[in-house]
């Protein structure tokens, strides 16, 4: 039976490029007790050196082309930069923390994406995740800090969507744990109108899901992360919840953000 | 009593520089079964970044004066990419790694380099390694892979010594393993003629050092080598050993290097 919870926890980069924000943010992060799992993604900080160096680079849909180049930047600010950041700021709040990429203990084996018109360069999709050995960091105190960089197992590093891999952990480690997949976003949670915070829908399951779509009440962006959501609810996770890390002692405890749900 | 081995190696920039010969030194390591931990320095790729990106770098007596834009830079580059390829190198040569800094589960603690003269910036010097935690890992049957990053636990990372590092971890992890020291270098060890590796000297001991510094037949740059490796030995080490990384298998059955021991 499972009777220990564990909370995986996706901040992005609203968070991550504020430095007090981010400071901020750690500090509650850290008092919050209990197994967690931190995953980040990287914010500005990398566009930002490419264009320092002079590295042009491609968007599409959202998505960052990966080229030899810019796989070397976000390797340096992912899992360099921002990851020991992090984890030098929460053990400074008394977090015993560990900062690894998916390629350290072999935590997340990925490929190459495969695409039938477009090659996305050095970006990977994930094969699987290693719940066992990510129990062993767990299980000796440590908070986990994870950059979103994996490899295949051949020598290549690879550029992997943070919140893919926030889902993959959650769902890998829900055969050990119950556990509660955290989104923290720029926005409270999930709104009827994008632009009013008093509009937040505190708990949506597949039936409130439904009506909401047909009534085309929801945000259109956030119809993939529900999607999302529904489908890591159905592989063993708990509980996702999204919503504001400017407010994560509610969001933690309920009292804030969208809880969806089976 | 102490009935395991560990082995720590230190490998220097010569290698670290030339993808070929890291990805030679790497097969080889990787083959070789037992406790082991890699401690990487940095080679010149920092200071290439640093040139890119137009942050002037100053050197003093052949140390890095750390600001906080080099303080960035050393992180991303030996945290992040030296530290991140390493592991996916040696995790595809079936050899389960793991890559920290020593910010990483709190396990070398420094201070910022106090000097009457001269501000080296963030420069830290060790205070304490946590052998504990780094022995889960080893348990856990993974090589740990570190970057010579540390931390000041108050949320300060700081640049330190690979060299020193790696000496640090040997002396805190002889408390539990026998544990050897290695230093793979450009040279085949010490050698009474800085030109020709046939002079190598095979083992050295207090009395052969004494008498091999009182004739002056040791290359001067040597002596403080020799001298960290005597203190090291004196603070529970079992052997250290300097010698090239290009001949590993060699180096590390003993049938090549410099051996050092009391």
């Amino acid at each position: 039976m499972k009777d220990q919870t564990l909370h995986i926890i996706k901040v992005g980069g609203n968070i991550i490029d504020d430095e007090k924000k981010l400071q901020a943010f750690l500090r509650s992060f850290a008092s919050f007790k209990g197994e967690k799992i931190l995953v980040h993604g990287g914010g500005k900080l990398a566009t930002k050196l490419a264009a320092d160096l002079h590295i042009p680079q491609q968007m599409v849909e959202g998505r960052r082309i990966t080229d030899a180049d810019t796989l070397r930047i976000v390797t340096m600010v992912y899992a360099g930069f921002i990851n020991k950041n992090i984890v030098s700021l929460l053990q400074s709040n008394n977090c015993p923390a560990i900062g690894i990429c998916g390629a350290d203990a072999d935590i997340i084996r990925a490929h190459k994406r495969i695409h039938p018109t477009l090659d996305y360069g050095f970006v990977g999709d994930v094969d699987r995740v290693d719940a066992e050995r990510l129990s062993v960091f767990l299980e000796a105190g440590l908070t986990v800090v994870m950059a979103p960089i994996t490899h295949d197992g051949k020598g290549q590093l690879l550029n992997t969507n943070a919140d893919t891999i926030a889902q993959e952990i959650a769902k890998a480690m829900s055969v050990q744990y119950n556990s509660t997949l955290v989104y923290c976003f720029e926005k409270a949670g999930v709104l009827l109108d994008a632009e009013d915070e008093s509009t937040l829908i505190p708990l949506i399951n597949p039936e409130a899901f439904k009506k909401l779509k047909a009534e085309q009440k929801i945000f259109a962006g956030m119809i993939p992360k529900l999607e999302n959501a529904f489908k890591a609810l159905h592989s063993g996770v708990s509980k996702v919840v999204i919503g504001n890390a400017e407010a994560w002692d509610e969001l933690i405890t309920g009292r804030s953000g969208t809880t969806i749900s089976l």
